[in-house]
C-alpha cells in the first residue's frame, strides 16, 4: 500500500470541526445546539443577488477568464474605491472564495522553507495552506489583556530571521475581533520595507467595523509592491457557499505569477460570479442594517460574558468573533463537555477552543472563541447555557 | 522589492492561453477566429440542471460540508453504479472542478521531489499542479505514429526510481483523444501493485467513447489502495464555469487527509453542487445526443484532416480531441502565423501547438491538438481554413 505524504500527514485537521461528531451526536438526542463555533452567519443572503442568479440567461456554463470575468473586476474597481481603496481591474484577480486567495499568495510570494510570521492566536486555516505550501508559520503572541492589540515590533524583530519573507494580518481580526489601528498598521508598513517583506492582509471582514477606522494594507504608502489583499464576498454578503473571493495587489510581477496558478485551475466558480457582480450594485446602505446587527449582537454577548463570574471578555472592534477567558481547566474538554454532557433546558451550545487558533503549544487553554452569528434571541439563550455550564462545569478553576 | 517564490517563477504559463492576445488582436480586426484551441463544448448546458439552481430556495448560502454536501454525494454512488463503479459516498469528495482532485491527490500522495510518470503529450496543467507541489513529471513518450497508445511498460519499469510514487493517466485521453484498452490498465494495473505506485485516472471524457469500451481505474483488482479517480461534471454536462469535480477512491486513510486540505478551503462551490446534483436525475438517455454529435463531428474533422496533403491524424477513441501531425516547421510559430497572418474570406482558425502538451523538450512540433467542440458547419469551415492554411504556409515542410 503506497503511503500518503508527509504534508498529508503533517496537515492539520480543521480545530473548529473536529468537535462536529460530538454536536451531530447531541442533536440526535433531539437537545438543541446554539452554534457559535463557527463564522456561518444567519443573515440572509441579499435576494437581489441571488435573483441575480436566478435571472442570469446562460445558455452554456463557460470557463470564464482565468482571473476572473473582466466585467465583475471592472465593477469591483468601483467597489474597492468605495471602501478608499485606489487599483484597477488589472489588479484584482477573483479567486475561488478568500481561501484561493491566501493559497495562491502563499504558493506565489513563499518558498518551502520559508518562514511568516503571525500574531497569534490567528485563523487556523493558514496553517493548513502554509503546510500546503512547505512554509513555516512563526507566531508572535498576542495577549486578551491588551485586548489582542498587535505585539509590539519589538517582538517582530526578533523572530526575524534570514528566511522571514512575510507577515500575515487579519484585519479585522479572525478570531479575536481586533481591529488595528493606523498606528499599528503604520509600524507593520515600515517593518516590512526595512526588512523587505511581504504583508498579506486578510481583509475579509472590512464591512464589519464598530466605531474604530479601517486601514486597508493597500492603503499603506510606499507599500506597493508589498501589500497583497486578500479579500471574500462570503461574510460581507453572507454568502460563504458561493465561495468567491480576490487577492487585490499593485505588484505586478506577483500578479502575472499568481495569473499562472489561476490558469491551471482555469477559472472560478462561473454562478457565483454573477452573485458577486451583482452584490457590487447593492445600494451603499445596504451595510447598515446588518453592521447594526451585529453590533447589537456583540454589545449584548460581550456585556452577558463579562458579568459571568470569571470570565473576561474584551470588546472586539471587528468582524463578528470574541475570544473570551473562562475560568476553566482546559477548553478543548470543556467544548467536547459542553456538547456530550451538559444540558440546560434541553439545550447546549457550542464554542471553539481557542487552543486551535495560537501556534504556540500550551496557549489558549482558559480562553474560547464565540461566533456572534446568532439572532438576539438564540444568543441571549446561549448565554444563558454558557452560564450554567461554567457554574456546573467540573474542571472549573478559581 | 520582496522576490516571488522559485515554484511561482517556474510554474509555466497555460500554453493553450498565450496565443490568447493575439486572437483578441485578429477579432478586432473584425476576422472570425475558429476556436479549436480548448475544450470548450458549444453544447448546451442541459436547460434542467441550470433550472435546478434558479428554483433553489436558498435563504442564506451557506458553506455546504467540506466534502461536499452528502446528498450529493450520495446521488453520485447511484452515477457512478451507472457507470460500473461501485463506491460508497465515504469514498467520493466533491472538488471545485477536477483541478482541485488533481491538486489535492498530488498534495496528499506526493512529496517535494517525488516523481509521477505520465505518457506524453499530457494534459498541460498536470505540470502546473506538479509545480505547485514540487513534485517532477517524468514523461514517457507515446506516438502518434502508434495512435497515441499506452507505451511499452518496459519503458515505464525503465523509468521507475526510488523517488517515483504515482503513474498519471488521462483516459479517455486529453490531448490525443486515446481510450485506453482493458489490456492496458491491466499491464498498468500489474506495474502499480509490483512498485507499490499511486494509479491516477482522470476519467473527465469518460462519458464519451466511440465504440471501445471504458474501464475505470476504480474497476481494477486489487488496485483498492492505488487508485485515485479525479473526475468533474465539466465535460460530461457541458458545465466548464461551474467548477465541481470530485476525487474517489477506497483507500480510506487517503480519503481522510484529502479531508483535510478539503477543511482548509472550507467548502466546494454551493451553487454548483446544485446544479451538478440535478445533473445525476438527468434521463440515462442524455448522453446519447451529446456523443452522437460528438461522434459525427470526430469522423467529419478526422476524415478531412486525413484527406489533406501531408496531414496524418490517428482516429481517436474517446473525449473530444485530436491530435494531427502537419507538413510545418514548427507548431507555435504555425499557430501564432495563423492568428497574425493567415485569413481564408475573412476567417481563421484557432488551434493548440502540441509542443505544450510533451514533457520531452522539443517533440510535437509538427503536431497540433484539435478540440471538435464547434458544430459540423463550423467545424467544416475550420477544416477548409486550415486546408488553405498548410497550403499558403511559409514554413511548410516536405
Amino acid at each position: 500500500m503506497p503511503k500518503i505524504s508527509n504534508r498529508g500527514a503533517e496537515m492539520p485537521a480543521s480545530p473548529i470541526r473536529k468537535l462536529v461528531p460530538f454536536a451531530e451526536a447531541t442533536k440526535r438526542e433531539g437537545v438543541k445546539v446554539y452554534h457559535l463555533n463557527i463564522g456561518q452567519p444567519d443573515i440572509e443572503t441579499p435576494p437581489a443577488v441571488m435573483d441575480a442568479v436566478r435571472k442570469a440567461d446562460i445558455k452554456v456554463l463557460e470557463y470564464s477568464h482565468s482571473a476572473g470575468n473582466e466585467s465583475y473586476r471592472k465593477k469591483l474597481v468601483d467597489y474597492y474605491r468605495g471602501v478608499g481603496i485606489e487599483v484597477t481591474h488589472h489588479e484584482i484577480m477573483i479567486t475561488t472564495g478568500g481561501s484561493e486567495a491566501i493559497q495562491f499568495g502563499f504558493l506565489a510570494c513563499l518558498n518551502p522553507g520559508d518562514e511568516v510570521i503571525i500574531p497569534e492566536p490567528f485563523y487556523a486555516n493558514y496553517n493548513g495552506f502554509a503546510c500546503a505550501a512547505g512554509v513555516r508559520v512563526v507566531p508572535i503572541t498576542s495577549h486578551i489583556q491588551d485586548g489582542f492589540a498587535l505585539p509590539p515590533i519589538a517582538d517582530f524583530e526578533q523572530k526575524i530571521t534570514a528566511n522571514t519573507k512575510a507577515i500575515v494580518i487579519c484585519n479585522p481580526n479572525n478570531p479575536t475581533g481586533y481591529l488595528y489601528s493606523r498606528a499599528e498598521l503604520e509600524a507593520l508598513r515600515q517593518l516590512c520595507i526595512k526588512h523587505d517583506l511581504y504583508l498579506f492582509s486578510d481583509e475579509a471582514y472590512r464591512e464589519f467595523c464598530y466605531g474604530g477606522e479601517f486601514v486597508s494594507a493597500l492603503q499603506l504608502e510606499g507599500l506597493e509592491q508589498h501589500a497583497i489583499v486578500m479579500d471574500t464576498i462570503s461574510k460581507r454578503y453572507s454568502a460563504c457557499g458561493a465561495r468567491i473571493g480576490a487577492i487585490v495587489t499593485r505588484n505586478k510581477e506577483l500578479y502575472q505569477t499568481v495569473l499562472k496558478f489561476a490558469q491551471a485551475r482555469l477559472s472560478p466558480p462561473g454562478l457565483a460570479q454573477i452573485l458577486g457582480e451583482a452584490a457590487v450594485d447593492l445600494p451603499s446602505h445596504y451595510f447598515d442594517e446588518p453592521k447594526a446587527e451585529y453590533l447589537r449582537r456583540r454589545d449584548l454577548m460581550v456585556a452577558r460574558l463579562n458579568a459571568m463570574d470569571g470570565v473576561f471578555c474584551p470588546n472586539p472592534g471587528g468582524a463578528f468573533y470574541a475570544i473570551a477567558q473562562l475560568p476553566i481547566d482546559d477548553s478543548d474538554r470543556f467544548c467536547q463537555w459542553l456538547l456530550e454532557e451538559f444540558r440546560h433546558e434541553k439545550q447546549t451550545v457550542m464554542l471553539a477552543p481557542a487552543t486551535g487558533f495560537y501556534g504556540t503549544a500550551g496557549l489558549g487553554k482558559k480562553e474560547v472563541r464565540l461566533a456572534y452569528v446568532l439572532n438576539l434571541t438564540d444568543l441571549s439563550a446561549a448565554m444563558d447555557c454558557l452560564e450554567e455550564a461554567i457554574r456546573q462545569y467540573p474542571g472549573r478553576s478559581a
